[in-house]
């Protein structure tokens, strides 16, 4: 908490440089969330107690919701946007969960110190997730990520819980930061002001969506900034581990022994050949090279959940492309990025294992007495595996379905209630009809919908419904 | 095959009393299955060797698909309605599969014949399906079924497969054509003319959904009708082989020690419940009565997938109702029917096993050392079960998404090709939006989609997606 406060310190400070009057609502949140730490934390000073499962997860969505909601707080002080509760609360949770959906309208015209928090919130969520997923999600198991568990980073293993995942943050951290410098220098050098290029990296490095212009992406009109993007976006895409060990052994090999990372690129690949094509036979841009870069472009962009948009004025707009595309890449925001990266959805390594499963299924029926087992590599994968996905896969279904129908119950229509709650459970960011653009004109009670979806995605669903089972309560 | 060309013979003697003109293509298609029949008899009637499960898929595929096509036969040369090929093929396998969507318009002015042929396949495909469901999809394993393999009813067990599927099958059908009757009878003193009242009884207790007229039950404008007509579709969609259970055992107890029955009255329970009170809430009809009366009807019509119609005319549609409750009831007929019933969907006890699953998930997450078993009444589930469960819920979702995703490309809008799909796959008939009332509006490549979708459904996914396997053909 007391290190929130002091990310309230650089929008402050940018504030400053550009005199646009932001700035006390960042102080005063500062000055607000450094108390609040210090009350939380000198009463606690002396608990280092090591952490079990069931702290675990209370620690987890207690660390995400309560970092949110102080998150939210210098949104609500501003003077200009002066937002609603729901407003800031959306805003600040579509930020730290790197979704990327926004209640804002006219973005171009905010002070810059907001800008920049925005941008900072993805990066920091983004910061958050990558030790979520690599570190502590495969020591809780949620959702057959107890997969990954032999596979955490870093020299200690089967030690104590709290060194671990200390020493794990710090290897992946070193990474994402790397990325981010990088990603902001060719942003730059394509032709970015250095504030854009800055803000924009934090936002495609943490998979978050979130821009300075209302264009988003589109408003530098420049395919060179969209193929930087979409470069970064496929590496930001993949399990940061992954990078860690290639980075450990300096092989590229690596990469191409990684069942995921396989299955990952193929289904980019396929959904920019899909629109590519769809594109094309439309004649929906000038050039057939407009068509592949949008195809691109948006193909990278909702497959791995940013949501940027692409499309500058006067084009037309990645959400009224012809009928089939916008759904379909909705569709595979479903499955989103791998584990251990900062993309949403239900995580290629999911997908593939349910895919494999159903592949055995069918060769079963086929030979009933015959035993098969699913490999990934060259290990066996054990049934309990498979089976905490099955639960993960039909827990999402459900939320989801949940979601909608509060939605709908709440009187938004049916293909913008069921866009926006995948775009929010998935962390992608735009849905489509009514949340094509931003999510300003749907009432409060679905914005809190929403928001509790953006939490349930960004905690892979067990974390948080683990929280509403009697077992976890009792002693 | 020669058994179908008896069934053609009903229908000419049904238009020889109503002297109507559609005789003369039910005698052709009578002598042209006979011939065709007698053709693909001839040569096998030497072999009575027993069934293995790889000849069982095929054996059970095949038999719907050519059944299905060769019923279409008559519906093609009949001069009115003059039907195209899609079109036939489209009411065929909605017949015979219990479907119940239709491409038909004008259904009072058809020829008496028609109307009987239609409401024959459905109760034709009605037997198909319980002998299916019961004897033959637990043998072959299908999606977790197995789990009914010592259930069978009839006194052989551990026998050879032909003769056990033929004693099973005499059982389960003296229940059916009992209902059925008890259905009749009831219709029609409840004020149906006699030919309605027997067509009416076909299409109910498999629930099926076809009606002899455009307004379907909502013609007679009785709720006396709408009443016998929940009270039936609640028994047909209850597992064929615990009524035999019950009926053997002569003790009603029986049925409240199955947890699938109890979870399907539940859900009936809770699906009329909301729709009451949300009818109520918004003052749809005129009087509390009348509110509960659609309510009642209509949850269990879509719930339980049969997808009558009950509105008279003048009143407020089913698809008009307050937004939520549509898309509730389309979800709900995901659930559909029990396991072993004539309904349609993925089946009460694979949702309640999924549930089970989803809270052992959680308790494992909170106390990862125990070891938690499912039960099913007082015997634990074996985990080939559970798994197989899972398995048929991804390949369903698979399925959906394929099939929706073709149908947007063939140029539906979103909630038609959402609720079509739905309708279809889950055997339930009726969609929203485009599709509410017929399937006359959309273009032939989406009939064709939905009739794979009809077949797909009905034969549990498995069944039919198992032939796509390289492993199936290799000897
Ligand atoms: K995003
Ligand atoms: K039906």
């Amino acid at each position: 908490m007391a290190l929130l406060s002091v990310t309230m310190l650089p929008p402050a400070f940018i504030s400053l440089i550009y005199r646009d009057g932001g700035g006390v609502s960042f102080l005063m949140s500062f000055l607000f969330c450094l108390i609040a730490g210090l009350l939380f934390w000198y009463p606690n000073r002396a608990e280092k107690s090591d952490l079990r499962a069931r702290e675990g997860f209370l620690i987890v969505v207690l660390f995400w919701s309560v970092l949110a909601s102080f998150s939210a707080v210098p949104l609500l002080l501003l003077e200009q946007p002066n937002l609603s509760i729901a407003d800031a609360f959306f805003e600040s949770f579509s930020g730290l969960t790197t979704t990327g959906a926004t209640i804002l309208t006219q973005i171009d015209g905010l002070p810059h110190a907001v800008l920049w928090y925005r941008q900072q919130l993805q990066w920091l969520g983004g910061m958050g997730i990558i030790v979520l997923a690599v570190a502590i999600l495969p020591i809780l198991g949620i959702g057959g990520m107890q997969l990954y568990r032999a596979e955490i980073p870093g020299p200690v293993k089967d030690s104590k819980m709290t060194p671990r995942i200390a020493d794990t943050a710090k290897h992946l951290w070193l990474i994402y930061v790397t990325l981010t410098f990088a990603c902001a220098i060719s942003y730059w050098a394509a032709g970015m002001s250095l504030f854009d290029a800055i803000c924009h990296s934090f936002s495609t490095i943490a998979i978050g969506g979130f821009s300075t212009h209302d264009l988003s992406m589109g408003y530098f009109d420049s395919p060179l900034i969209n193929f930087i993007c979409v470069f970064f976006l496929l590496i930001a895409g993949v399990n940061f581990a992954l990078h860690f060990a290639v980075l450990n052994s300096r092989s590229l090999r690596n990469y191409f022994y990684d069942a995921e990372f396989k299955a990952f690129l193929g289904i980019q690949f396929s959904l920019i050949l899909v629109c590519f094509i769809v594109l094309a036979s439309f004649n929906v841009y000038q050039s057939n090279f407009d068509n592949f870069e949008q195809a691109l472009f948006h193909a990278v962009s909702i497959g791995t959940t940013a949501g940027f948009a692409g499309t500058s004025a006067g084009e037309v707009a990645f959400s009224s492309w012809p009928t089939l595309l916008p759904l379909l890449l909705i569709f595979a925001s479903f499955i989103g990025g791998c584990a251990g990266s900062t993309g949403g959805g239900m995580k290629v390594i999911r997908v593939l294992l349910l895919y494999l499963q159903g592949v055995r299924e069918l060769n079963k029926l086929v030979h009933p007495k015959a035993v098969f087992t699913i490999k990934l590599g060259n290990k066996a994968l054990p049934n309990r595996v498979v089976e905490a996905i099955w639960g993960f896969f039909s827990a999402y279904a459900a939320v989801f379905v949940i979601c909608m129908l509060l939605l709908l119950a709440a009187g938004m229509d049916d293909l913008a209630a069921f866009t926006a709650v995948a775009a929010c459970l998935n962390n992608l960011g735009p849905g489509l009809g009514q949340v094509a653009a931003n999510f300003a004109e749907i009432n409060d009670f679905s914005k809190w919908v929403l928001v509790v979806a953006m939490l349930f995605g960004r905690l892979e669903i067990f974390t948080l419904l683990v929280l509403f089972t009697p077992a976890f309560w009792r002693t």
